[in-house]
């Protein structure tokens, strides 16, 4: 397929987003937003670390069901088990936090690229555990901006800029559905021989 | 100020952020979140259409002025109002929508920035009017990608390739706080002689 990511994304590094510190019903709608954003912008798969949340899965599995890919989800698994078992298989772990080195003005990005390896993107909310921001846990602190907004934008932001926005032209495999770009109204291509 | 917004950002055209579709409750966090992305990503104001909701208003009013800038925020009036006043001070409005024409591959960036004029930016939630996407309210529809993802995520890359990552290096004026970036470990700057 032309636009397949394996033609367009010419990175070979993998990114995982671990989600850490959901809270059911409340943290609903921010945290799908977040899996979903990983999914539409080549993350290959999502990890909800400590807690499972059956609602978010049904809602991730089904937009990936139908707008295709192969994007993983995870749930429950403690954040601890999750970075120790990514480390040992040979990943880095960048965490996003208005704390970290700045996205902009730091050359961290290129840093994180020249390593090579495949990254566990660690996303928190306000209050995470301080050993995130420490060595043994992130390689890299990463600040999309040093001011306090949104782990979904950073998220957004950093994956847009580590793909180089090639991945907005992804077409996903085994799509039931697929958008026709439109300057005014709307267009849905639905491909009834998918299964 | 060596940062500040009017020597970083090259754009003189002016964006702010219309949200439309917002539930209480159920959209606090999202809602909060695209506020303060707004924000934080260098647009001049955020408004909650059509509906009243203080603890938002609280919020956001409540980083600003902690972390500074002059970031406006209004709510409760219609969206056919904003929209209809923005129109007649010869503002255009852009609609952020899975179904547009998309960022990376169409030249509409730059066709939005040849116009010159201040910018309605126009984000939606999973039902916005049909209207939205005809040329009466939008002057373009504009997807980030065409994956369904989230209007927070399609609100941050917008606003990041419209200023050019620059916006991610301002200083915001009157800020009593200031993270100053680590690359572990966390810094805040608190200015006591701020009011």
């Amino acid at each position: 397929m032309e636009n397949s990511p394996s033609t367009l994304i010419q990175s070979k590094q993998k990114i995982v987003v671990l989600r850490w510190g959901h809270r059911i019903h409340r943290d609903s709608r921010l945290t799908t937003h977040c899996a979903l954003t990983a999914r539409a912008l080549c993350a290959s798969g999502f990890i909800l670390s400590d807690i499972e949340d059956k609602s978010i899965e049904k809602t991730v599995k089904g937009i990936t069901g139908h707008w295709g890919g192969d994007f993983t989800f995870e749930m429950g698994t403690s954040w601890r088990t999750v970075v120790r078992d990514w480390r040992a298989q040979g990943g880095i772990v960048v965490h996003l936090t208005a704390y970290g080195e700045n996205l902009q003005t730091s050359n961290a990005i290129n840093r994180i690229r020249e390593t090579g390896k495949n990254i566990l993107l660690l996303v928190g909310s306000q209050k995470v555990p301080g050993e995130f921001y420490s060595p043994e846990v992130s390689d890299f602190n990463i600040g999309v901006g040093n001011q306090p907004h949104s782990e979904c934008s950073a998220l957004a932001i950093f994956l847009d800029r580590f793909f180089e926005g090639k991945e907005l032209e992804v077409d996903f495999e085994q799509a039931k559905m697929k958008i026709i770009p439109q300057e005014h109204g709307k267009n849905i291509q639905v491909n009834q021989e998918k299964p």
